[in-house]
């Protein structure tokens, strides 16, 4: 098996999966077939969707003799004909149905080996929400016993082991970070169906989180049981890779249409509100007129193009950096899933999620309503403003929201104002209190608000502007407001240089624009934009600021500088010998040879790498986490720019 | 031509719009077919899109002379190969966009009339957003002038009569209502263009509710050259019948793909997010490889996919009554539609919305954000509770969200409080106040709320929570509170009959209670759920409680004692004498027979049905507001539930 990641946003990750059977990218679903009653052929899965993944259920493989016989004779994709991946489900969830099956833990999985499933299951215990502390603690000691009488038991297959732990987070974590030390490779998270079933998303959101923040990141992560697109996206935003469905053919039978904003009875709808294939060629009378078993047939198949639809929406999503707002129209549609989102704005969640988000994106922050405030990359911005902007101002001018330096001829007005080194001015925008020197950089100038946004969101801001403009005489300026002093000064410090400071504390932390910006600095500017493009210190080239997030890229004087003066490991990635001499020549980093990592270090943010003993081997920008680096054996880890000898 | 409501939703209609070439469901998008170049043909889109109107410019079909020959020796729909409803332009948007196009406005109506255009418009003045008041003054008597020269000419073609008027709504409102008093057919919004490729949503709607305030309702609407699904659910629910997409089509040659929640550039994209038959079924790789036109002509099929799916989405949403739910999640996906979204909080627009809202939905509200506290079924809860709930208590006992007065023991706790004959039992819920006699009753127990609401949703439903129990003694209520006094003693009260005289005067209006609930009056209730099903006065039934909405169901004898209490024209929709033989039958009463309304009757309530002199002569349901009622010719306009002879 490999697993690795291809792209990110929030933190969730598009990745691809390779089994002996194939690659798969995911996020993905796996239809679940039902060997005994197959509404859509495997085969015609991968033709009309182009399924790569699938899940059926070995006890009920392994219960019925003739299906059991040819499953052990010939394998499992040759019993229900499909030659991509195939998982395979132990018979937890019909225990958990049914109550007890009788099944032996150990047998099933050697079942599951010898009919050839790529991923088996292990026989966990589904913990149910209604079980005490006490039930679901025990239920998870006895899921990781059996996890681990299990694996070796596994072969060539790939071995899931459900995290369980009930509604309980300390369990569920507790469960993750135990299975997480065996030899397991593939991660449900097990016994939510009751919650979704009850729309209960909040529970579910904080039992993902849980479950990943005890997980190796380097393993896929399997919602069981999620098969409505209705959570797909909030899912994949908290790190679930993958789904199953049987749900496309289950409302299919109840004369149910699974849509992204939900579900609509067929029965009740005079048109077809959607575009996939079935409703865009058929009419409701045209379906109705069908035989029941053919209108199923149809429904099923809605269900999956909707369904699949809504996965290649998730990725282009994460692709082009708007996860977050895909998340939150999902949210805007179910109050439930809107409490589920909610539950990320507690600060632990913050935090943790604070850690995945890209330090910049393709696409602006678009405002949806008051979730957007509670954005990770806010969060993150509020952090840095008050722990890596330099307070020491003695007056601060406040101008009101869309007051920009270069515009409206601002500029002309600011150098009226009496200068001194140490006046601050700051813009009282949607986003927090932006001082001018930071207003090109990502989110403050990639963002889109309405005119007017909610209390909620002006109540925050407000709230982080107070404490920021808490101490030195502040100013409000007016548009009507002139002051006279000093009206044919010069401005008493170079505004570009403060940006260029600003800037590299904010992206690198605070002293980076010390260790920096001292001989001669050279700032060349585009002669197009104005804006500035190079960075030159003592004629040599340490910094480039990006025209689309308005951060830096390093350059190799600038990496020479910023390794000097931070300690390690600060901004650092550590590379093991071996892959030292391919780093020299200009190859990226590769997880398997990183020994270690700023732990402050976000994705895409830019590093210096250096050798076991500190020494600075290149720069370049990080892919992965400080976790993911060190936990994953597949991909890139960081991407090299320049190589410095 | 016909033209009649089916289905409505917030000011958003569902019509049948009938033609010399058919018959057309609305709201709906007229495709633009470029006689010169089809991309898609039209025989192409009906097939395919089952496309029963279409739009063609008649000024390109007039300056080609090829095309205007063979217009005007076989028609407009033999010429393009199409024998649904054509509409055609005039040449107005070319002018404005190409300046000075010499054209003779009555020629150009002349000629529309002799190719058979089904819908032809007038030669209007294109009033764009840069005018100043005056420009804007002229080109609206301009294009009023223009309309009147041009109906006498228009023999058996529907004429179309843009509203104009720039950015400024007294124009727009003015200009609508001079339009209106002419014998035009068809009205659509004109000189919005500009608007929409800028993204000015908030001018957008202010610009249609003005429209719309002066608009003979009777007539389609047609907002001009809106071909983006972004905005379809907006201005249908603003009152928008017709849209035109020419974007299908420019969009698929700049290489863009529509959604409803945007753009996207095909380029851009590894995956396809969406389920249209061209995206399930090919790859973006496959795409790709198609040469230019063919790919050109995928992504126009798409793009027309899309359009057509969200209105059957708008379509379905205004007959399962969630249209509000639909246009805020529209909303969520761009911050400037969410700012046209915000307009509608004006006081004089919500008041304007409040009308046309129907008194009950089959769907229960979804909170999606800020902006469902301030939907018109809200607006009208919070009116109608100061204005029609009785105030004469002087205990309030006010209990926290969620309390029910048959539900967690909760009753038995009320009867151990004090009782009083005046004391009012308060839920402090997340739509306002709710007295425990409303609990039932549409929206209040048919709304889908998170835990947790934003600030600005709570302080406004706080502020009309502190209006509300300003006098009297205010007690809160606490789980913990134990109020011991009079312990044993019984409700001083029937509670039942509090619920039904409040909700009497809620849906009736102050003093309905008082007219229906005198003699012996005996309450009814389902021997299955314990709830109120009939209320007999004096033996005779008057009322019956819905199960789905808690509103009553009028009955003769309530009906004769509202129509004894109330006076004229209180309840009233007054009938013609040629249609009082056929109501006392029983059959519904259609519009052309309407002689007057009460003005305060909104769609879906009960009312009284009485002749010229105020004789009772039936009870029913309405389906149009007043102004409705007196401008539709076709259509149903009280459903008659009982003659009353």
């Amino acid at each position: 098996m490999t697993f690795e990641i291809r792209a990110r946003d929030a933190a969730g990750r598009l990745c691809r999966f390779t089994t002996r059977h194939g690659e798969v990218t995911t996020p993905n679903l796996l239809p679940v077939i039902n060997p005994n009653k197959m509404m859509i052929t495997p085969k015609e899965m991968s033709q009309r969707f182009g399924v790569e993944i699938l899940i059926t259920n070995s006890y009920i493989i392994n219960k019925d003799p003739d299906l059991r016989t040819r499953a052990l004779a010939s394998g499992v994709h040759s019993l229900i004909d499909f030659h991509g991946t195939i998982m395979t489900d132990s018979g937890t969830f019909q225990s958990y149905v049914y109550g007890d099956v009788k099944l032996d833990p150990l047998e099933i999985v050697r079942f599951q080996r010898d009919i050839g499933s790529d991923v088996g299951t292990i026989l966990d215990v589904f913990g149910t929400p209604g079980q005490t502390k006490e039930e679901s603690y025990d239920g998870v000691n006895e899921t990781i016993r059996r996890a681990k009488e299990s694996i070796p038991e596994k072969g060539e297959m790939l071995l899931a082991c459900p995290v369980q732990g009930s509604v309980y987070p300390d369990l569920r974590e507790q469960c993750a970070r135990q299975l997480s030390c065996l030899d397991a490779d593939f991660f449900p998270i097990g016994g939510v169906v009751p919650l979704m079933e009850n729309q209960r998303y909040a529970d579910l959101v904080r039992c993902i989180i849980a479950a990943k923040r005890g997980l190796d990141p380097s393993k896929p992560v399997h919602l069981f049981g999620a098969g409505h697109p209705l959570v797909f996206s909030l899912a994949v935003a908290l790190g679930c890779d993958f789904f199953d469905s049987s749900a496309y053919a289950k409302y299919a039978q109840d004369g149910r249409m699974i849509f992204h904003w939900g579900t609509e009875n067929f029965d009740d709808l005079a048109e077809l509100p959607c575009c996939c294939p079935v409703c865009s060629t058929s009419s409701v009378s045209e379906l109705r007129h069908l035989d029941v078993k053919e209108r199923t047939v149809q429904l099923a198949l809605h269900n999956l193009y909707v369904s699949f639809a809504e996965l290649r929406t998730i990725r282009t999503a994460i692709k082009g950096g708007w996860l977050w707002e895909l998340v939150e129209q999902r949210a805007s549609a179910n109050p439930f899933l809107l409490e589920g989102l909610q539950v990320l704005r507690e600060q632990p969640h913050c935090e943790w999620l604070e850690q995945f988000e890209p330090v910049s994106k393709k696409t602006a922050i678009f405002y949806t309503g008051p979730q957007t405030i509670y954005r990770p990359t806010v969060f993150r911005y509020h952090t840095r403003l008050f722990s890596r902007f330099d307070p020491l101002f003695d007056t601060t001018v406040v101008f009101p929201e869309g007051t920009k330096p270069y515009s409206m001829g601002y500029q002309q007005e600011i150098k009226k104002i009496l200068s001194k080194k140490h006046v601050n001015f700051v813009v009282d925008s949607t986003l927090g209190p932006v001082p001018f020197e930071l207003d090109e950089m990502y989110p403050l100038a990639q963002s889109v608000f309405p005119m007017s946004v909610d209390k909620e969101t002006r109540e925050i801001t407000q709230h982080v502007a107070q404490k920021f403009l808490k101490t030195g005489t502040i100013l409000h300026w007016k548009k009507d407001m002139t002051l006279v002093q000093g009206t044919s000064q010069r401005l008493a410090f170079d505004f570009d240089l403060r940006r260029v400071s600003a800037v590299a504390d904010m992206q690198f932390g605070r002293g980076a624009s010390e260790a920096l910006l001292h001989g001669k600095i050279t700032i060349v500017k585009s002669k197009r934009t104005g804006k500035i493009r190079n960075i030159l210190c003592d004629k040599s080239h340490a910094l480039s600021m990006r025209a689309e997030d308005g951060l830096f890229t390093l350059k190799a004087d600038g990496a020479r500088r910023l390794h000097a003066r931070f300690p390690f490991p600060v901004l650092r990635v550590v590379v093991a010998d071996d892959a030292v001499p391919f780093v020299q020549e200009g190859k990226s980093v590769f997880s398997k040879f990183v020994l270690d990592c700023d732990p402050n270090l976000r994705p895409f943010d830019e590093c210096v790498v250096v050798d076991r003993t500190d020494v600075l081997i290149a720069v370049g920008r990080t892919l992965l986490t400080r976790d993911e680096m060190l936990s994953f054996n597949h991909g890139i880890a960081v991407k090299t720019r320049e190589s410095i000898k």
